[in-house]
């Protein structure tokens, strides 16, 4: 029996990963093979959607993290059990995203540094060596067009992050490698991709127009491209993503290979590609859809991403990208239609 | 006229900087050339050393950092001016040692982490973007033993701290380099070598008796010495750390070649040569007065320094490694007999 913290878990990867655990009723942990779930809790600022609350395993909580981890959150004043208890494996998924960040640097500090110091913190509190798996992200690299980066990133390139967000992300790292070693809990940091194409409606990511501007136009709708063609991503598609999650968390230590961390695998495409192959899935009218208005703020954000990765890590952990950008479409297709 | 504020100035390193400062009366600072200095400011937990702070030139400040550098410090309650109002130029020493922060995980995180964050928050409160030097350290780059570290480490090595000192100071290079990137200030992270040879008493630093097996025999003393002849060090003298750190004050943006940390070049010894070195120098009574006494929790910190550093960017600066470990000796007997 496993009992498991979603941080984030109303967000869009957070709800996914719920349902996912929540359909397949288990997860493989590392050390003790796979757990049948006993219970899921789901934290996060927004309202959890109201099919995850109204699963009997699931235990919804509304609030700022910081808030939902101080050790007194019960509302008559009085010490209240921590959102944490019993956890056996947290998912720390909770983040402002890159753009609010950047126009927020305050916000990024609180949003993403001091909530994950609070969550580290709370886990060592529990005395139990919780697993950790903390989604850090592709902006921790920097700049593709930085000299001192390399053409293809890695697990073993210095980050050397251009905007507040990855900068955040390598801190947590850090973090997350060193309650690790002290053994205070068993972290893994993976670095997501892009994901895309994401469901639902366009969030503050600097990268949100990638699933806009294939997301759109499938449904008949015109989408903003604030890119020229020639702009490279590094995505995955959520189903490669969630399973990156769950793989975090089934690897043992040795499997896992360090406490420094992980890269996920990456499908490497230009704007112009993925409107090409959304040409190829949906007809020509849908990229007819796309307005091609340059955004230089959300370029510049763009181009501080790295776009190539060397994912050897997460490939020995049997983790692969997608195979091509045309079985995304087909795959968001796909679920958004049934 | 240059305003000078050195935090850790009554530690070893702070005290020589600031005696440095004094005594040639300027400082070179990036983008204005070198600077008569009006006003230094040194700020401590301990106390400040009383030919220091009976300078004229000197405001001594003793207190915690957090507490300092707060908007009211007034001791009648009310607001008093920052620490910080009208520098110029923040050479942040202070810190929490390696070995302290090994044994209280707390400490480190508020000596270390906060403590930075408070002065990094204050430089961008003033609105005027001083230049920011923080003493980074050897151990950010972790354990030599590592498969994953090179044999030589350098400013694109992948940090990868195994000691919670090391990997507090690679969150506050991030840090620095994103408040920098903001404009928010003009940050210079240098990682300094192990500094040897420190007179004084040995402190809590994991490295100390790299100092101890010498300053002590030299003075007629017995020293022990807690690790192997074959252990290696990455050592630089006092008067070359102080250099660097001046060096990193007057470099303009470009020539420092970039926001993340510049590793100080390193002589490389065993302590086995240090201990022949000190024999040429001061005859074989001396080494006798050592004692090999083992300790395992040192020797395993020890090796979780790298050993052998490769700093590009420092030599494009002018930036040296001493020549050997005799000259070493000899510089600090010189020092102690004036």
């Amino acid at each position: 029996m496993v009992n498991v913290l979603v941080t984030g878990g109303a967000g869009f990867l957070g709800s996914r990963l719920a349902r996912d655990l929540l359909a397949t009723g288990s997860l493989e942990v590392a050390g003790s093979g796979a757990q049948p779930l006993d219970r899921l809790t789901i934290a996060d600022q927004a309202p959890v959607p109201a099919d995850l609350a109204a699963d009997p395993r699931v235990t919804a909580v509304q609030g700022d993290l910081g808030d939902l981890l101080s050790p007194r959150t019960g509302s008559s004043g009085g010490p209240a059990p921590s959102v944490l208890a019993g956890i056996d494996v947290v998912f720390h998924l909770a983040a402002a995203v890159s753009g609010e960040c950047e126009a927020d640097f305050g916000l990024g500090i609180r949003a993403n540094l001091r909530a994950t110091e609070a969550v580290l913190a709370a886990c060592r509190a529990l005395g139990t060596s919780p697993l950790v798996v903390f989604a850090s992200s592709l902006a921790a690299f920097g700049d593709s067009r930085d000299h001192r980066l390399p053409a293809v990133v890695g697990d073993q390139t210095l980050p050397n992050p251009q905007t507040s967000y990855g900068v955040q992300k390598v801190i947590c790292e850090q973090l997350v490698a060193d309650y690790t070693r002290k053994g205070f809990l068993r972290g893994r940091s993976l670095r997501l991709m892009t994901v895309c194409v994401r469901p639902g409606r366009p969030n503050a990511a600097a990268s949100g127009f990638l699933s806009s501007i294939i997301r759109e136009p499938l449904a008949g709708e015109r989408a903003v491209c604030p890119v020229g063609p020639q702009t490279s991503a590094a995505l995955a598609s959520p189903a490669k993503t969630i399973q990156g999650l769950r793989r975090a968390a089934a690897a043992d230590d040795e499997s896992w290979g360090g406490r420094s961390a992980v890269t996920l695998p990456a499908l490497t495409v230009t704007v112009e590609e993925m409107v090409a192959a959304l040409a190829r899935v949906a007809g020509p009218k849908a990229p007819a859809l796309i307005d091609w208005i340059p955004d230089p703020a959300i370029d510049r954000m763009m181009s501080g991403w790295a776009t190539r990765v060397q994912s050897d890590r997460a490939e020995r952990l049997g983790l692969a990208p997608d195979p091509d950008f045309a079985s995304i479409i087909e795959m968001h297709l796909a679920e958004t239609q049934r």
